[in-house]
């Protein structure tokens, strides 16, 4: 049977979701937590491979087992064999042919910016540091200009070898909420670093190291170098999947 | 000459902020860091001894130096010294008789509450997790009652010596901040662990586990029976150290 996981993780300690050969991935912790309960060896495919450092609210994931523990129950049992920084928010029973990755139609994603004189103790692990304030309204303005089905392709991470770099943002805004600036994007799917290199196009705009417009002129040219510099991985946490 | 520090602190890591024989406290911390910085051996008064696990968002301090460092670079200078988990957010002059501890009027703390079925990953370090959904607006009514001069000895922790258990308090408020339930007090003073007997008191009335009428009877009574238990370090932030 087919099993739906929704999971929350601090990446803070993980090398992001992707199993790797020689750092933790929250996609291995979760694999040997599920092999411990069921006794099989459970494969476990997330929705978004998410960066070393980067969080989750709702990653999605899926796995197969013939386990008898019920669907909604996974949630409970896996969180007593799961470190603190990483939680399943749900469990339940998914169609044959669910898939976490391919079967979703969007995500959401929240990148949070501090800006202050000096960094911050208490929400370190959660947002980037501008020393610089921010100027929302700006920011909001320029993070209006990536809504719209685009060539995304000044936003992908040098050495990408994505062919197809036309997305389509369906959200892109700026709000200030205390103690923090917070970038809120949703769109059907995001080249690699595509949200941290927007976060730092939008933290240099916000801070007059940008002239405004880097985003439009970005998008018509394909120059990464028109965009700002990629923002830290621990502002970055993945909201949530859509599926039909 | 006297400096006033504000400083912000992630209590996880640390045994609160007075220093001790065999922990770590943040005390000691800024004191080694202002040894290093001035040549001076600084003894550094905060403004509230908070608790291990505790978090300081403005937490006050001040010393005396004989240091020729201009009294609002402190911060600067001292922030490229401390960890990450403690800054300092603002310095300044003091004047000669002003007391870090004793000058206070009064202090605001916050205490975050997450209710969900299973505990919070990204915000672990932040928030007591209630396992049962909490009534904000019962919370907020019960929360009420605290506000006004009362003998508070039902909320002194056992062992507590303090003589005089009569304070003030002035705001005492519930409300849901999505993802937490926040509670809100303010007062000119408070005894060790009252705040968390608080915490643990609303949330005990929030889920039903305790009748509504908690904190009135035990203000009538002293009875530290009639109240919730004490709620996690973690949830408890120091806000802000009022002066004159």
């Amino acid at each position: 049977m087919r099993i739906k996981l929704t999971l929350e993780y601090d990446g803070t300690a993980y090398a992001g979701w992707q199993r790797q050969q020689n750092a933790l991935a929250v996609q291995q912790v979760v694999e040997e937590a599920l092999a411990r309960l069921t006794g099989e060896a459970v494969g476990v495919t997330g929705a978004s491979r998410t960066d070393a450092g980067v969080h989750a609210l709702g990653q999605v994931a899926h796995f197969d087992t013939h386990s008898p523990i019920p669907p909604e129950k996974f949630a409970f049992a896996l969180n007593t064999m799961l470190p603190a920084d990483v939680r399943v928010s749900s469990s339940g029973p998914a169609a044959p042919d669910f898939h976490a990755r391919f079967s979703a139609r969007g995500k959401r994603y929240r990148y949070l910016m501090y800006d202050a004189t000096h960094a911050s103790a208490l929400y370190r692990g959660l947002c980037a540091h501008s020393i610089y304030p921010l100027d929302v309204d700006r920011m909001d303005r320029e993070a209006a200009c990536m809504v719209g089905t685009h060539d995304f392709s000044a936003f992908a991470a040098s050495g990408s070898t994505v062919k197809d770099t036309v997305r389509t943002i369906t959200r892109c805004q700026v709000v200030r909420r205390q103690p923090f600036v917070v970038l809120t994007v949703e769109g059907n799917g995001f080249l690699y670093n595509m949200v941290r290199i927007l976060a730092g196009t939008l933290m240099g705009v916000g801070s007059g190291k940008l002239a405004p417009g880097a985003v439009a002129r970005a998008l018509e040219t394909g120059d990464r170098l028109a965009l700002g510099p990629t923002a830290p991985p621990q502002g970055l946490t993945l909201m949530e999947v859509f599926y039909p």
